[in-house]
């Protein structure tokens, strides 16, 4: 009855696990330089700090299992049907929903990626066939290749496309994501893109093309752009089509009510979103200059954090742990060589300046 | 691919949703008296509302996806294994969590009871056979008569007890829950006793039990004893036999940074659970004594909410509705009528009287 392969989910196999860190190194959380969560350096936004101080009250009341509240906000920040945005625990729980709901008996999974992809099918049963993005090509998904490699399969009923894809940064444009969801309309599958870093470039979003496409489904996050990891809110545009068997297999109150106020003012604030893309941009140019300068590969990056080649990413991530800076050894990835690669966070300049230097050392 | 029975969630299924119900009454919903849902009606401890104040710059990082601090603490308080605690997103993700997890084929559910079981049960493949709790008993579970259909039916994999019982406040007492929870053990089924309103009776609670009973599962709530419902935290107590299993369809990062932090501090709390006994006892016995005057039916109640029998209970919602006053109609629990009952929260003693006044108008 109760016979599984997946394995049990651990909490140190993502980044951003600072609390384990910090009993590790028997330090305070606060002390820690994290770069392996790829989170906004500007941290929350003040305006939601202070918004959610002012609504502590709140938390003794249910939350809105509907998230009705925010769900209009998205809708009307990008003109899209309120019926069809969905709130989440985070994207991730839209990830699991998507599977659970759909069934899809054959999934399409880019590699190297997020890891849940993978994990939601196979708890629920989804045959996986993974496409191998290839380092000499620096992790780039070529659309016409990938698309050639669709219709020679034939029968796949949901695709994965992280976008910009984590770890590696690299972006699909909207046009060639815009060219797979017709794919995706032809041959009848669902392209669930996710969107979790699409923030940093949020001109290549495929957001409002959802209402246009009924196997087209987009996934988004709240967690990094604007810092909210710790609160946990997403949501996903999903076709009227789905919509109906998605709420179907939702669990009720999953976001809690000071996600859903800290959303609705996060979204509003177009100060942060502007210092943020210029402290992104400038701290990029700056890290992307220092790594050439230090001889260390990078991967082009469109988004906050850079996937580094190294000799021996274990023995730079111990070095650097030593020195209280936690990094993602991309190790665990899938499609990623072992003990190749770490991906770091683009963060303030002070915190790059000294990672830079760890580096170095 | 994509069929299934199971209704949508809809966001007005359960009590406490404020936020639609100020929607139709045009309402603010600071506005509303809201006796729907049974929440603690000193509001969160405001030892906790400070806490989670000071620590507000800490939802820009992921929570702790294993919630080690909470669960710890959790561990010290009943002297527990602390491996045996898993958090949730309330004890709702952990109702799902142990249907997805340990797929019963058969769950044996007494009803009228919490509606969520039903749900999981359904949407994973599970098939229940309902025990009908009668009107004329008050819906007191006889343990023995349940204990003996239990052993005529011969092979269920799950059962599902509310101890207190949603929405009839009736308890059956821990002598009579190990009871049943040996027979689980002899016929090899999971006992899940939800103990989501045990706080206001501990001393009933089996929670120190699992450890000695690979089939006990008992999961709990802070949402209703300490007013966290729009934090969403609960937890649940498995024994180690099941441990791996539910950790491997355990979605990442459910529960947010505050609640964890805010669970740590309610725990500490003796204060507020001190007051929340005396004034809770207090406006009980008002309360029964003034539904007694009033000619009002109600069942006995183990905890902080009454289910009134009433000859017209859709009338009497609407009514209470023009007043501005919500509560839970409970035509939809299955195995009550329809429209004889509803449930009401024990709350203030000047709310309390504010209710019983519109109730006799």
């Amino acid at each position: 009855m109760i016979k599984n392969k997946t394995r049990a989910y651990e909490g140190s196999e993502h980044g951003g696990n600072i609390y384990r860190f910090a009993d590790e190194l028997n330090l305070q959380e606060n002390k820690i330089l994290d770069f392996s969560a790829s989170i906004n350096p500007l941290g929350s936004p003040i305006s939601v700090i202070k918004g959610i101080k002012r609504h502590l009250n709140s938390i003794s009341y249910y939350p809105d299992p509907d998230a009705r509240a925010f769900t209009k906000a998205i809708a009307k920040f990008y003109n899209i049907d309120p019926e069809t945005v969905v709130c989440g625990n985070g994207s991730t729980e839209l990830i699991y929903l998507v599977v659970k709901a759909l069934k899809p008996n054959k999934a399409f999974i880019p590699i190297p990626t997020f890891s849940e992809y993978e994990r939601a099918c196979k708890l629920y049963g989804t045959k996986i066939i993974y496409y191998n993005l290839r380092e000499t090509e620096k992790f780039y998904i070529n659309p016409y290749k990938f698309i050639s490699s669709i219709i020679a399969l034939g029968n796949i009923d949901m695709l994965f496309l992280c976008n910009p894809n984590n770890p590696t940064g690299r972006l699909l444009k909207k046009t060639n994501v815009l060219e797979i969801a017709e794919l995706a309309r032809l041959h009848q599958f669902f392209l669930v893109v996710d969107e979790a870093f699409i923030d940093f470039v949020p001109n290549e979003s495929v957001i409002t093309e959802v209402g246009k496409n009924p196997y087209l489904i987009v996934l988004r996050s709240m967690t990094k752009f604007f810092a909210l990891a710790g609160l946990r809110l997403g949501y996903g545009v999903f076709p009227l089509q789905v919509l109906n068997i998605i709420k179907q297999y939702k669990e009720p109150w999953t976001v809690n009510t000071l996600a859903q106020k800290a959303g609705i003012l996060a979204l509003k604030d177009s100060m942060y979103k502007q210092k943020t893309f210029r402290m992104i941009a400038q701290e990029k140019k700056f890290m992307e200059a220092s790594l050439k300068k230090l001889g260390i590969q990078y991967i082009p990056s469109s988004t906050n954090y850079f996937l580094l080649r190294l000799s021996n990413a274990k023995r730079m991530v111990n070095k650097l742990k030593d020195a209280g800076i936690m990094v993602r050894d991309c190790s665990n990835f899938k499609g990623l060589g072992k003990n190749m690669y770490i991906r770091i966070a683009v963060k303030s300049h002070k915190d790059n300046v000294h990672i830079l230097k760890e580096l170095l050392k």
